[in-house]
């Protein structure tokens, strides 16, 4: 089968064994979706070695249990020990001896076929295309933030950075507080919000609402990104750090602990409350697809997501 | 009167005006504490200028509400501007306009006289000696922390520093949690924490303790604190930063992200419950008293006190 690799520190479309695992489904591959994460890899972040890719939706070929044979299917992406403490308590995700699908120790998404264990997998209604489940995964981390900090309808929210993770954060935050507004440097990033009746803020404008925030979340990846945040929260505010800054970074912690902010690192979501809120059409995610390319193309699909403004880049396998 | 400045970047003892304030409470000074927090003015962090020092109790010699008059004293640090919206929900501690004592905006403690709105004073009882309630302030930092997050007795909690605020944190949160470790460089200090029964581990033999607490207390005020709290705790676990590192600080961010670890911010707490460890007797802090000055020694005190291995220092107005 043909899989997108990252080997030996290059990034190429290879020919490679279709997977073979007894334990696990087997899940033709119909979309994956590209992440900057996926970028990071490819500049060494990580230390991954194999197929990348961990956004996708498919179809289940193989299963210990035949009813899930022909269902359509997004999976979690985290498959843990099974016996550690974490595990035992079902939260597989913080499990220590995880693999992680197309990010640490087992094969991703950007190829014809991939495993999953059965338990990772959720049915995806009838009515949510193909083009909407693949977001599944960045949806699931941006809602998952409800889950992390208490937000409701009065609460003040900043979502600071409007790359993709930025945008769906201010979707799904903004179904718990219409008080939510997005602070990026794009004009017509910021107008995808617009159109949700989620304002949009210019960075530049923004020192204005200093202070104002309830909760401020970091979904810019850049040092000045938390500094902005910071400056963004009432005292005892909440930040919630979305981005995974590679290496160290520089931050004035003293103002954390002067203003007593509470900072809370995010990663990953549920992925069933956010597969209801697209089977709901609570969330529309049409518009923030800037190109689909086929899995022949995958090197340059790579090159594409990688470009200055460009949203969502997806891979069609059945193209 | 006599007090101890820091004034044109110069640390001095001073002849300078009684302090007068009809709208606050003139207290005559018993005994001062040094915090680090004064050596770091002295060194120019917080670019205070005026008398230092904010660890006090003291005997309430002028004040309108008579009652108050010959009252055995300590007081909160933050005077709220009475106004904004923090103030009006009874939360001086974070009023944007707020003056702290002998931080900011208001001279402090280490002086034969202090102001302070009647509002921040509390009453010592009896049976509470000067040289305990002087420990006031950090006492109800350290307890503080049990507002902010969640300990209950099956807790793990690591507290990483082992100065005078580590040790403070280490006894507060004992009381709610017998799973409460300190951790430190020094085994003499250690050794005051296994006095109380708090067991007290070389930083050198940490690291087979790495994720296995719930809680992590960073009171070294060092960025290898930092990172050994991160390597203390489980994944989604609580860091409570109580340090003020002055500047920026380099830190690996990305694992709070991956880890879904939360950070809160502590700086203050409440006084009254502080207190009434005190007074039920369930803290004692004679052994971590170094030595005692009067103010008129102040300067050599300031010296005494940023030696290393000293604890607390204080200075008596008495003597």
């Amino acid at each position: 089968m043909k899989a997108l690799r990252f080997v030996d520190n290059q990034l190429k479309l290879a020919e490679i064994a279709k997977p073979e695992n007894e334990r696990e489904a087997l899940i033709r591959v119909t979309k994956s979706g590209i992440c900057n994460t996926d970028l990071e890899i490819v500049r060494g972040y990580a230390g991954f070695s194999g197929t990348i890719g961990h956004e996708f939706v498919g179809v289940v070929e193989k299963a210990g249990d035949k009813n899930w044979i022909g269902k359509r299917v997004v999976g979690e992406i985290n498959a843990g020990c099974g016996a550690c403490e974490k595990c035992r308590a079902g939260d597989a995700r913080h499990c220590p001896n995880r693999t992680v699908l197309g990010i640490h120790g087992r094969d991703g998404a950007h190829a014809e076929f991939l495993t999953l264990p059965l338990d990772n997998l959720l049915e995806v209604p009838a009515d949510v295309p193909d083009e909407e489940a693949v977001f599944i995964e960045p949806l699931a981390a941006a809602f998952g933030i409800t889950e992390q900090v208490a937000i409701d309808e009065d609460t003040r929210v900043a979502v600071v950075g409007d790359g993709k993770l930025g945008i769906l954060c201010a979707f799904a935050l903004s179904l718990k507080s219409k008080n939510t507004v997005l602070i990026g440097k794009h004009r017509e990033k910021l107008n995808l919000a617009g159109k949700r009746n989620i304002e949009g803020i210019l960075l530049a404008d923004a020192a204005k609402l200093n202070g104002a925030f309830d909760v401020a979340v970091e979904a810019s990846g850049s040092e000045s990104g938390f500094a902005t945040a910071l400056d963004l929260l009432k005292p005892r505010g909440k930040m919630v750090l979305k981005s995974t800054f590679q290496g160290k970074t520089n931050l004035e912690m003293w103002r954390v602990v002067v203003d007593e902010i509470t900072i809370t690192g995010s990663r990953c979501g549920r992925f069933a409350p956010a597969l209801e809120l697209l089977e709901k059409r609570l969330v529309t995610l049409d518009d923030l697809i800037s190109d689909e390319f086929t899995l022949s193309e995958g090197v340059r699909a790579m090159t594409r997501a990688a470009e200055k403004g460009v949203m969502k880049v997806l891979l069609s396998m059945t193209k």
